[in-house]
């Protein structure tokens, strides 16, 4: 079709359906533009931003883009476009022949466009792009003459047409089997090389027009064979068939896929640009180029890109050539050789900082832009929020406070979570790491970087830890057992168990390196090594893990500090979000160490200290064997003798906390497993054990048999031991008031808070409350001290509890909401067992993620509202927290900020995350991942 | 204190403040009483119808209650009485004095009074009595006068006086540990013995007046050495220990357990009767009897009672002397040779009907007295509402109402859910059972009572059944493999386990006679035998069971069958249920037997029929044997094939059931266990298994191991079964489609409804109600059905789908609440682990009972209410039931009414409780336990 023809057809029709017709296409160029930056939804990323460049006087291309509507409608019709979109595209079409001065499908001046897809949100390489639409035999003269003869260059774009055209659109978008397993692309490239090869050529450039042109005849025959349809001839028919495929490409099995793991709703749909062709390629007064307005590494304000004389976009992308700095400023030891655009083409490098300050007043962000320049003219093809570094987000944000581009409360909401975390871990070197390639992949589960020798066992672990060699633990999985190992090696690798498996949760806590459910990983303990992405690694070879994206590579990666406290646009960030929010933030800590580390990270008390992991790891094995002893006991006056022997422990243990975090709240929960999870495995402490207890290793293994449980997570633990034992309480108990009485004595504040699990009634609470009273009494009265200042409380971690918080209130003094247990019953899910289904229920849409990782506020949440409420109107000033993992994650923040929480508590190294999370949630809205 | 010096002293000082002054002490006697029947809290049942006995006329010796508030005064008080209690009592013995024409401690013409505890609720035997209150040096000569010389008499008094007192107030009450191990009792017995073997007599009395005047004599001295202080020879003196002993036996160790079974608070408290005494020890014109308005065992008309001349009320219920039957139509074979009361002394017997009929007339309700006739002269000492068997109260209550003594409404509160559940299962001979004692003692689990030959496992049980054995099987525990011999038992005992272990359940659902947790039992497999009780018992010899009582019995007792329908008075009661009542009640039954039973007992419909209980016992090997092939599977093709091979015996089985239920709705539960369950213990069936899937034993065993879960209970099973293997639900649903199809083409009226089990999300069930409406064109298409009505729906029993109830309707049509997994998530209880704790939180008073018992309605209830309302608020219609053990737990049933259910399901056996239960939830109050 020639646009004039189109015109007068379809123009009357769409001027009659106007007012009532949906607008399915979108005008940009020429200095207007019918949409705007924020109808992402509606346009794309790409689309909408085109539209706002294009409105702001930038130069763009003209161009039109195809609605999401449009997907969503031809998806939902059978895969057929709405009757309004035809004559729609064809009257953009006139518009953008208007503003370049040629018509699509012309001999004479021929218009070409390109045909991108552009969704809400970036989906990188996940759909497919078709340049140089309307090239035709027809057009192809005409182009040669507005390029002033350069056939070459013609003929060059013509061949990248066949070879892009029939791939996408003839093959992919069709749904044609590749002919002997081999695509039609590969197929082309193949051709391609024959010629080269008769030629003795070995670079495209070096071909002829006339091995061009023959080329092209090849190619066309070629498709013909193989796809048995002629390549279109047709500037309207190629429009088309492009579109199309950018539309057939959203429900391809990659896009699918991507949007499967990144959480994208197929609903959402993509658009598609149509936009007049630019060259880059057209010669030495040519070029095409990519920046970053600032260092999107470091945040720098320096303007940061590269750049490529005569080529196009996709050359710069696919990485076949080697780009040239942006600037001098740019310039590195590799590259300080190669000519600046600053240094090759003044003038245009001085309209492109020109359009980059523009950019950045207008979007106050860092921007992410793509550009060509043709013939000396500089094109903007594209203007999107750069993505950056979790160091570049803070510093740009800061910045740009500096130079107010923004106030401080958006610059909260400009540095996402997961951002802040890369500051807060040793991470692998970026450069390191982009230098080789991952031996396999896993799941993300404790952050930073690590790097080691691989030992299989944890003993071996920690052995060869005490002697300064750095090692990574590679297990199956881990258990209690293997804590001491866990804690002595850099890093910790497992072939199975999701992000809260027993690995992930104690490495999350402890800030340490650790990836799991890494499902490639065969581990062969006998023989001593680890295969994974078919390599054989023994124990003593060195790996290294990128916990932060769950990457294993072969071989010691250099490894970069984390010291954010060093760095003042952190300091000042978070000034800004402690002033800003509202909740407390409180860290999970077990030993004196941990609470001096949640204190540097800027924790305000201790939300959570689990006695039972203070018997875990670093030289713990003394009062673990006791803690052995007291469970094994099969009377009160053995458990009482067992507990008399554990008792210095567990008191010197509280004290170090509670004189650790001086003068702030430390919460202790009292003894909350399911005892069995103590009974000993190895075969030498089941000895010891017997020994000590006097008993034959029969009688030991019938007692540990004794504490098997069928579904131990619903079983005899928490409160429950302290009911049926009282005297397991009150030594606990005991510990800590006397602990508390003598750093009062010593001039220091402790404040306790003891706090009691698993609870179902508040005569549990009351039952406890007792024995805390009395031993209170008896502590005062040894030291002689007039107070003793304490508060008891109680977890709500069991639906009832939080359905009865109204009672439950009436003994305790404060709640602490564990998510984990309430997920685990409010769902009827095992996390332990959870990998059988879960993962086939987030496939499937069934649950939109895993509701151990962010909480599930429609449910579980409803039932902390609830308790929140009720708690309150028991006892107005009844304190609550959060303690569960779901403390750390900051969408469940910004939910227990809404519901009023007084704080969150999480591990040390989620501290800082807390606090951002916290005061974004004041702001308002949830920073949207960069 | 002598009686007008009291009221010189006293009488002012109570006026004065009388009207700001507690009342404490309740007078009665003379044709008044301050007190009445319904005061029962105040003045405890035998204080309240003394009381009322008063008030009505009935000759009732004369006397006063010291109320309960005495009693919780006291123990809040540290033990001592409010100061208003002394002046009342003084005030009320001149009352009792006036009316008696005798004064308490005066020589000429003493008052002697009993003491007896009398609390809210009868707890027989646990408290106190003191009687003979008021005999001393000074009083005995007076007493002598008044009975006309009958020095015998009042030394006999005397003696026994001091007995009681010198045991009761002096040793008991005071806390004084029994010298030499032997208490004052034993030791004045003995010196009673000493007498009786010096004179040379073997009768009490055989004794001379010298012999008893010397033996009291002995008597004072041995209290004073034994216990180190004069037996109180003062009239106050005695009364107000008498007074102390009966408020301090209410914290005695005896009473506090028995409150502690019986659930009766603490709080509660006792009150104290004083009454003056009457003497049917007087000689041959006095007597003593105790009767029943009618008789208690059938509920017959007749006068029912016993009585013994010249007797104290004592000697009746120790069983000393046999009794003579009351009237000539109690005689029995055994009793026929006595005579009655209506032949010796015919004018007080007619008395005494007199009273009865009045009786009857005034409580309307079946009465249970006790009298005493002194001299000729008739005195009433009690009378409360009498116990009875199941078939006297609802013989009783439907007699009531042709009487026109109670309505029909009233009538359904008269008969409790125990009673009801008696008539509707064979039990043991009460005759039999009472001549022998039991072996042993268990929790009764199954009702009614059961006699077999001991087998120790369960296929020794199948085997000897099949041959008409009558066995019982005797177990530790049992589980699903068991089910077999469990079915072929007549009855099932085991050693561990509780009221909701598997052995109960099941037996439940089948009305089978059943005890668990006897844990006195020591089983050997190995040598055959039983030992409880110091017997050791081999397999083959006879036992008998009382599975409603929980008592184990060495040999054959006799059964006494159950034939409720024979019945016209069981059949009216059943009718005014079923017309008062608004709640459905259906039943819970897996097998077109349990369909038909169901139906017997009245049920409306199923409303739990669960999938994999098909595959148990009765020859159900070869769908068993299917099932674990499906199980076993290990590809989707091999579960199909599988499941084919299963397909016909499931299809057959629910076309059973649904023609049984024709025209009644059949809630069909898709699979719902967790697959290990399925897993074979047996080595045979092991490797009938795994020859059948052509793998190894190895192999089996590896992937029976993958499905071992930590916590089972919450792990992969019900709908998330559906959905990780859809082609499990899709064979059971095309099951029920394809057998309704089948029936409907026969003309019949199939009502399939499908359940879906463990959810928690609507998405679960709009994944499978996918499956079904795909599954339904099919067969609709199959068999040429226009329609094929059926109802979509799903448990509620995990917390989440009850707190998103609202979106849960958006699918379901129907709920069905399953309150057994559902307060298992509530509470965090697994069912199978609560043995460790539960039973320490019932002592500890932590929970009022088992919630599995009856169900929690704060908590579990709460999460119901909402869902109900929330459920309707989507779906106006929606149907909503209960299918857990609680759907025939009576308050349970009662609580389903308030909030709003449809219907109750419970097993076939409880429907008729259930009918009941509806019903007096209706009426508006449970019944009391009789």
């Amino acid at each position: 079709m020639a646009a004039k023809k189109a015109k007068k057809t379809t123009k009357p029709a769409k001027a009659k359906k106007a007012a009532k017709a949906v607008k399915y296409v979108y005008s940009f160029g020429g200095g207007k533009a019918d949409g705007r930056a924020d109808m992402k939804n509606l346009l794309g990323g790409k689309g909408a931003n085109l539209a706002e460049m294009g409105k702001i006087g930038l130069p763009v291309p003209p161009g039109f883009t195809l609605t999401t509507e449009v997907c969503t409608a031809y998806y939902a019709n059978n895969r057929k476009y709405p009757a309004e979109v035809k004559p729609q595209v064809e009257a953009a079409m006139v518009k953008v022949e208007k503003v370049m001065g040629l018509a699509f499908g012309s001999p004479d001046k021929p218009l070409l466009v390109s045909v991108r897809s552009g969704a809400r949100q970036s989906m990188p390489g996940m759909m497919e792009t078709v340049l140089n639409v309307g090239l035709t035999t027809k057009t192809i003269p005409g182009l040669v003459a507005m390029t002033g003869g350069n056939e070459r260059f013609v003929w060059d774009a013509y061949r990248r047409l066949i070879m892009m055209y029939s791939d996408v659109v003839m093959e992919k978008a069709a749904g044609v089997e590749p002919a002997e397993g081999m695509g039609i692309r590969m197929q082309l490239e193949h051709l391609m090389e024959l010629k080269k090869e008769q030629r003795g050529i070995t670079q495209d450039t070096q071909m002829s027009v006339e091995d061009l042109k023959d080329l092209c005849a090849q190619f066309r025959a070629k498709v013909k064979q193989v796809l048995g349809k002629e390549f279109p001839d047709d500037a309207t028919e190629q429009l088309w068939g492009g579109i199309g495929a950018v539309f057939q490409s959203w429900m391809g099995r990659r896009a699918v896929a991507y949007r499967r793991i990144e959480g994208i709703p197929q609903e959402w749909g993509t658009a598609t640009n149509v936009q007049a062709m630019v060259f880059g390629n057209m010669g030495d007064d040519s070029a095409t180029g990519v920046a970053f307005t600032r260092n999107p590494a470091t945040g720098d304000r320096n303007f940061y890109g590269e750049w490529l004389v005569n080529a196009q976009g996709e050359d710069v992308v696919a990485g076949i050539r080697t780009p040239s700095p942006l600037n001098k400023a740019n310039k590195t030891e590799h590259t300080r050789d190669l000519l600046s655009l600053e240094e090759a083409m003044p003038a245009t490098y001085r309209q492109l900082v020109q359009v980059r300050n523009q950019l950045e007043k207008h979007y106050r962000d860092m921007q992410d832009i793509e550009f060509t320049i043709q013939q000396g003219k500089l094109y903007m093809l594209q203007t999107r929020t750069g993505k950056r570094t979790g160091l570049a987000a803070v510093h740009v944000a800061v910045d740009m406070v500096k130079e107010k581009l923004i106030d401080s409360k958006t610059a909260l909401l400009r540095v996402s979570s997961a951002q802040l975390d890369e500051l807060l871990h040793p991470s692998l070197d970026p450069a390191a790491e982009q230098k080789v390639s991952a031996l396999t992949k896993g799941l993300p589960a404790g952050p930073g970087g690590a790097t080691g020798q691989i030992v299989l066992t944890a003993d071996k672990a920690e052995q060869l830890g005490k002697t300064g060699q750095k090692v990574i633990l590679v297990r199956n999985e881990t258990s209690p057992e293997d804590v001491h190992g866990m804690y002595a090696a850099a890093g910790i690798l497992t072939a199975k168990g999701g992000m809260t498996s027993h690995a992930a949760l104690v490495a999350r806590g402890w800030g340490k390196c650790c990836i799991v459910g890494c499902g490639a990983l065969k581990i062969n303990t006998a023989a001593g090594t680890v295969t994974a992405g078919g390599k054989t690694l023994k124990e003593g070879d060195w790996i290294s893990l990128n916990g932060s994206r769950g990457l294993v590579y072969e071989g010691q990666l250099a490894l970069k500090a984390a010291d954010p406290d060093s760095d003042p646009a952190y300091k000042q960030l978070m000034k800004w979000a402690d002033a800003t929010r509202r909740l407390g933030v409180w860290a999970n800590a077990d030993t004196p160490e941990d609470a001096r580390r949640a204190l540097g990270f800027g924790a305000e008390g201790i939300g959570l200290l689990r006695t039972e992991h203070m018997f875990y790891g670093k030289g713990a094995e003394e009062p673990l064997f006791r803690l052995r002893k007291m469970i094994h006991s099969d009377s009160v006056d053995e458990r009482r003798k067992a507990l008399d022997e554990l008792f210095p422990y567990v008191k010197s243990d509280m004290k170090g906390v509670l004189e650790s975090m001086n003068g702030k709240p430390v919460t202790i929960r009292l003894l909350d497993p399911p005892l069995h999870e103590f009974v000993p495995q190895g075969a030498e402490e089941r000895q010891k054990l017997a020994t000590s207890l006097g008993i034959s290793l029969d009688d030991l293994a019938k007692r540990a048999e004794g504490l098997h449980e069928t579904n131990p997570m619903m079983g005899h633990r928490g409160v429950r031991l302290g009911i049926t034992y009282p005297e397991v309480s009150e030594m606990q108990i005991r510990a800590i008031l006397e602990a508390a009485a003598e750093l009062l004595k010593a001039g220091k504040k402790p404040m306790p808070e003891i706090m009691i699990p698993v609870t179902c009634d508040v005569n549990e609470l009351k039952n406890q409350e007792a024995i805390v009273n009395r031993v209170a009494a008896e502590v005062k009265a040894k030291y002689g001290a007039k107070k003793l200042p304490f508060h008891f409380g109680t977890m709500i971690e069991i639906p009832r509890a939080a359905l009865l918080a109204d009672e439950m209130a009436e003994s305790a003094q404060f709640f602490s909401f564990g998510t984990n247990d309430l997920t685990q019953m409010s769902y009827g899910f095992s996390r332990d067992d959870i990998g059988g289904f879960v993962p086939d229920y987030i496939a499937g849409k069934i649950l939109p993620g895993d509701p151990f990782q962010s909480l599930d506020q429609k449910g579980v949440g409803q039932l902390m509202k609830m308790s929140v409420t009720a708690g309150r109107k028991t006892r107005p000033d009844l304190k609550v927290g959060i303690c569960g993992e779901h403390g750390g994650d900051p969408r469940s923040v910004a939910f227990c900020h809404r519901i009023g929480l007084n704080y969150v508590s999480c591990s040390p190294f989620r501290v800082p995350v807390a606090r951002l999370a916290a005061a974004q949630a004041v702001v308002g809205k949830l920073p949207e991942e960069k």
